[in-house]
């Protein structure tokens, strides 16, 4: 009893910016290294080594187009009224065999078929007129016309996409027209998951228990981490122990890039995240200057960042997105997506406080040809459905007290569509 | 031999605008159903029937807050200098049992713990003192502070989710906060692709086999449709003939919502699928107005559209980001990205032909703080090597003749970051 007397403060809270700026020196610029998959599956990666083709593209000189493959100089003379004649030995299709043209003599070719020794252009069917074993060609045709050259898309040695490029459908196509089934690309970050608190129970649980709380802030958590393209090692669900805790951030430093808790940060008797990695390992900082987020830490085991975020719902998600968010996309390569913005008038007064960023969730109201942004009544953080309801938040910044009814604000959108 | 004689000319080209508008008409707002997912994996997905919570979340008044349950008014009168006190009877966790708190008595309740009956508020650990077996309450507390009441953040009954709703992490934080193990979302679209020619190989057996062309267009549509959220049914090569093509056709017709077939779209004479479309199902149109990417068709097999696309990757990769990847957006409910645009200058004079919507391909470069766009040249629309080095698209609409040297262009971004 009276396991409340051990309540601890925060020890003074970290402003969003500085404790971003804290935790990208910890670990923003962190390598992943590379791994090799298949260039099929390679779409939306980043490559990690320069492509280099090992091959001519083409490979041969090749038709560009349906035709007959003969020597350039035997048409130069040639008009509708005095034709070149060419005897046609035969077809040529992609594939096959090229065979040899001399003087006189012509084949058929197919796109993409090798040209035949000899021939150095392809007469396109519209100037030619064909008349039993013979073609008539009809006008002159400069040399090369209508051939891809050896090597002229893509040359052998040639670098084809380069480091650092995201690789979009176009890279896969070019990738395989190479012969390179294998390509080198980032690593996914790997990200490891736990809940703390005997209280929870997972969501297929939920009909099995009652009294317990269904852990609806892993869910979240996880499916955010797989939006962005985290590998995710997910430990459940562990109960609120100083050891138990202490061994699993031991054993998930060994396997994760950065792990995650959830819950056990606040300031009650049972919150014991925060001291297990202060008094055992690393703690940076604990206590985040927003609003709903506030009981957010991070700190490092083992050199692996840990993210402390509180187990309510919607401050686990402001927590996630202020801090973890732009590390792993840091990581990744990618560009971190911003949300879209639109413009709005306050419909109410809302008060904050000074020094705190707050988050407020708010609907859009279209009245008389203009856009309201009227706050959700809120009583407190842990009810999810003020950001199922939200059509957007409005970040209003530390140097605020709040925002008066009848000014604009920029509202960022939480979901499609609105505008 | 001479099968050449065999070749047609395309009927009249379609403009973009217009064969899009067919192809809408006929199949762009085909409805896919329904499937039932897992809820942990539904994120990204379209929900397809409103979301009724079946409980009250919190399911009992609970403890918004780590202190001490106690009957509101006999905090009434309380002051720091004439506390009230109250007998604390012992501790509440969340998931554990209530208790019940008479007159002068307390229980000690963590976040989240049922409130005991009698009680209607939780006093902060900072307004109160504890004395051994007693604790002194500082100040008045108005009823329910502190407190989650029943139901308050989602009421049994009440609509959580909205169908139509693009599922993001904190929807799969709701589902798991009402007990939803599994969710009703739109089905994805089931994509079919196939190749057609006897010179094309999978690059698996590029090193295997000399003088053929590795298949390279496929695995660039099949990237691209997984971008876009489809299932893929992927049929490999078929070679080009006419029994076989509409045999395919008509089993895939079975299986896909949408085929997509690559090569044979030409005019020579093994160019068979319009072909084969036209004569044993429904040509809607064949060839269209664009550069490149003309030879690109649409028809009908058994209700089922059918996509076809040239060969040759860029003008294959133009025809279906004008024509299957609208209606695929459209079927899928997501909103069709539209690629990043920035403003340049062009650096020289490129020729069109009235029209005809050329789709140009730019490197950008900066000069003295100014943009230009550098067109890429090219010998053939084969070239896939002119889309990765390729910075951007300029789309030249079919009014135009051409784009002047120093004229201002919008150039439609293909990679992150230029900017």
């Amino acid at each position: 009893m009276a396991f409340l007397s051990r309540k601890r403060g925060f020890e003074g809270l970290k402003k969003v910016n500085e404790a971003l700026e804290l935790v990208m020196k910890f670990c923003g610029s962190k390598n992943l290294g590379s791994e090799v998959v298949p260039s099929k599956e390679a779409c939306g990666r980043i490559l990690e080594e320069d492509v280099v083709s090992k091959i001519d593209v083409p490979p041969y000189d090749r038709s560009a187009v349906d035709g007959f493959a003969v020597r350039s100089q035997e048409t130069f003379s040639a008009t509708p009224s005095n034709p070149a004649f060419f005897r046609l030995k035969g077809t040529i299709e992609a594939g096959s065999f090229a065979g040899e043209v001399g003087e006189g003599e012509c084949y058929e070719v197919y796109t993409g078929a090798p040209m035949p020794k000899g021939a150095d252009v392809v007469v396109m069917l519209e100037d030619c007129e064909i008349e039993g074993e013979y073609v008539k060609v009809k006008r002159a045709v400069p040399k090369f016309a209508n051939v891809s050259l050896k090597g002229e898309d893509i040359k052998a040695g040639d670098i084809i996409i380069r480091k650092g490029e995201l690789l979009r459908p176009w890279h896969i196509g070019v990738l395989a027209s190479v012969g390179e089934e294998k390509v080198v690309v980032r690593r996914k970050p790997k990200v490891a998951i736990l809940s703390t608190g005997e209280e929870l129970i997972e969501v297929e649980d939920a009909k099995k228990v009652s009294g317990k709380i269904v852990d609806s802030t892993r869910p979240m958590i996880v499916a955010a981490l797989k939006e962005i393209g985290c590998e995710v090692i997910d430990r459940g669900i562990v109960p609120d122990d100083f050891n138990r805790i202490s061994d699993e951030l031991i054993a998930l430093s060994k396997l994760a890039d950065m792990i995650i808790t959830i819950g056990g940060t606040s300031m009650g008797g049972k919150d014991l995240v925060p001291e297990v990695v202060k008094r055992k390992f690393f703690l940076a900082f604990h206590g985040l200057s927003v609003k709903p987020g506030k009981p957010t830490g991070f700190g490092i085991v083992n050199e692996v960042p840990v993210v402390m975020l509180p187990g309510y719902p919607v401050s686990a998600f402001i927590g996630f997105e202020n801090i973890a968010m732009p590390v792993l996309y840091n990581w990744t390569g990618k560009r971190h997506p911003k949300r879209e913005k639109v413009r709005a008038i306050m419909a109410r007064r809302i008060a904050s406080t000074p020094g705190v960023r707050h988050f407020l969730r708010v609907t859009l109201v279209e009245r008389e040809g203009r856009v309201f942004a009227e706050p959700i009544a809120i009583t407190g953080s842990g009810l999810l459905s003020s950001i199922t309801k939200a059509d957007g938040l409005v970040v209003i910044t530390e140097d605020l007290e709040g925002i008066e009814e009848g000014s604009e604000v920029e509202v960022e959108l939480l979901r499609e569509g609105f505008q």
